[in-house]
């Protein structure tokens, strides 16, 4: 086991009545003016958008509003909120959506607090040192955003999404009430369990000898989130699986099921690079083609965990030899994701061969850098996994 | 699924170098003074505490000390501890050692941020507000009070041991490195051990239906202290195995195994009659006797959960009809506990059976009251249970 260090402060209130304690909570800390952080009109047409309002106004809490947040949200975007919050003297943002809102929350509350450009703190230039808070009211289970201490931001000029992270960003409070995702789509639904299901899998995969606690709660989340999913998109209003998802995109992504863990995110990392390109790829959808070709390509790095996973997790037979066993887990996971909807290949995914060169590019720096991973991917490796997800 | 609160802030440093993280943490929160509260004079001569010591010295930290908490620590103890925290101005408090050095520290940590007499807070006479900040130095694993919201104090005037829970004692933070349990004896470690899987398990056995993502995470947690339990009792100094039991220490007492559930812990309240009126009694001891009895009593209240537990955690067979599973995933339980060293007997814990009138009494008030549960226990129920542990 390595050494770690566990940090997940964020006071969860879940359920059916959890903004009903948006006021009481927001007041007992004291903040001046708040602002609140939407994305498109979703949250304004469910009435969600009002009852907060409502929460706020009846607490007597100032607030400043700022909708307009798109999915795989945009440096420009933050940039220009940037002298709005100043102006209106906000030290306190309520992030009210899904990640990407809550995402374009944190890269502001940064921004403000240190006076930087966020995209210096995305690259490592600039190194903050505190961070204004950040609350969230969430409306999609997927990121798990409104636990963990990282956020992605995508810069247009560049093409290229990166993330970041750090304990200054952990959000201090998350009203969750699983009825807000009854709306989601069937697609985002499906998006959101690879996603979830893809935070504990980064950190699943590793060498580490001696993870079983670590390993047995992720394997425990990874098959709750299997049959709630399926649940889940078959009956969009079943409230206790989108109960399920909802709390366990927050555990998949609040560090627990990574303690004592060297992981690499490194499909994310494949991933950024195809969403940040082309803009109609939802970060899920990526993740569900690039996991299982890359799964299949590093997996004898690892037999023995991909053999586990394939026992405890997808229910594969004990007796198969362990090689066979983690290539049916593998089979069996990317069956999974198929049977909910999400796309397995590049062409369902709408990406064309001749893009292959300019992502791995990217994501490789011209193939003067590596990936990081059990065994580093070069540039020629991303290929050949690109090539297996056809 | 029931609404829940989750919050458990506590920043964890975990690992083989954890106290080095102790100067620059402490030094990064600004406090005036710390109060370094232990107990005996094992952290003495092991060196854990001039190391401690060393840290706040390097960092320019003012510190007071305070030894001699006892097990099972004591009313009189704290109250006595109140005028020299004052005098000493005391704006942190520094616990080094196991669950009860901890539980003392919190209740002196509300007793002298709201002016109160500890034992107030403990029968819900005062109703604290506030509270010291309190952190700890993990000696042993068990109790999890190092992120628990509870608290435990025996008022040896009334033989009477009462807990207390509150958000604002969860402590800030804890330095766990799994060498300081090295040293604690067999018999101390299986306490441990029991009172590890009784936190999740009193938290488990409950009728919620659809609480599978936090039932799967104990199941997970459960069959890991098991294993590590083994090999701790045989191999003291097993890194792993003790860093697996001092983790699941903290994870099953921070509320994480009881999301979404309505829970009694009916077995701690049966049990700290035992430990109360008997001194010679640990916690632990008392639980690994009260548990299978109390099982075997009420499983049928909820055979199907008792089932899931017996082929999930115990090993049980599915085949088998779910009473059948029932009894058998409690004596596969039980023997366990025999197995790392327990009591499983009132013979064994060294309780007289004409005691059992003074202590069924006292913890149902002369039978004016029932204990909590699926099913609240009356005096005569209790009688039964403890019957049943012969």
């Amino acid at each position: 086991m390595q050494d770690f260090k566990y940090f997940a402060p964020t006071k969860v209130y879940f359920g059916r009545n959890a903004e009903q304690n948006i006021g009481a909570d927001l007041c007992g800390r004291g903040y001046k003016k708040v602002l609140l952080h939407y994305g498109g009109g979703s949250v304004r047409r469910s009435g969600l958008l009002d009852l907060v309002k409502g929460q706020l106004e009846h607490a007597g809490i100032a607030y400043a509003e700022l909708g307009g947040v798109s999915p795989n949200p945009k440096l420009r975007a933050v940039r220009a909120a940037i002298p709005f919050c100043k102006e209106q003297g906000i030290d306190f943002i309520l992030a009210v959506g899904g990640g990407s809102v809550i995402d374009s929350a944190k890269a502001l509350a940064l921004a403000l607090a240190n006076d930087t450009d966020p995209w210096d703190v995305m690259t490592g230039k600039a190194t903050p040192t505190k961070a204004l808070p950040v609350g969230s009211v969430l409306t999609i289970a997927a990121a798990g955003s409104e636990m963990s201490d990282s956020h992605v931001l995508t810069n247009e000029d560049l093409h290229a999404k990166r993330g970041a992270s750090s304990d200054l960003i952990r959000p201090v409070v998350a009203f969750m009430n699983p009825e807000n995702t009854y709306t989601v789509s069937k697609f985002q639904t499906g998006c959101g369990i690879v996603d979830i299901m893809m935070h504990t899998m980064e950190r699943y995969f590793t060498c580490d000898p001696d993870t079983e606690l670590t390993d047995r709660i992720s394997e425990g989340l990874l098959i709750s989130v299997m049959n709630a999913g399926r649940v889940a998109i078959a009956h969009p209003d079943d409230y206790e699986a989108r109960a399920t998802l909802m709390w366990a995109s927050s555990l998949s992504h609040n560090s627990l099921t990574g303690c004592g863990k060297k992981y690499f995110f490194t499909c994310h990392k494949i991933e950024h690079d195809f969403s940040g390109v082309f803009d109609h790829i939802s970060h899920g959808a990526g993740l569900s083609v690039v996991f299982p070709a890359w799964a299949s390509y590093t997996y004898t790095n690892n037999v023995a965990k991909f053999a586990q996973f394939a026992v405890r997790v997808m229910g594969v037979s004990d007796t198969l030899p362990p090689d066979a066993a983690a290539q049916a887990g593998i089979a069996a996971l990317k069956a999974f994701f198929h049977e909910i909807g999400m796309p397995v290949t590049m062409a369902q995914l709408g990406v064309p061969q001749d893009a292959y060169e300019q992502i791995a590019d990217l994501t490789t720096a011209n193939a003067a850098k590596t990936v990081p991973a059990v065994v580093p991917l070069t540039k020629q490796d991303l290929l050949a996994i690109y090539r297996l997800a056809e």
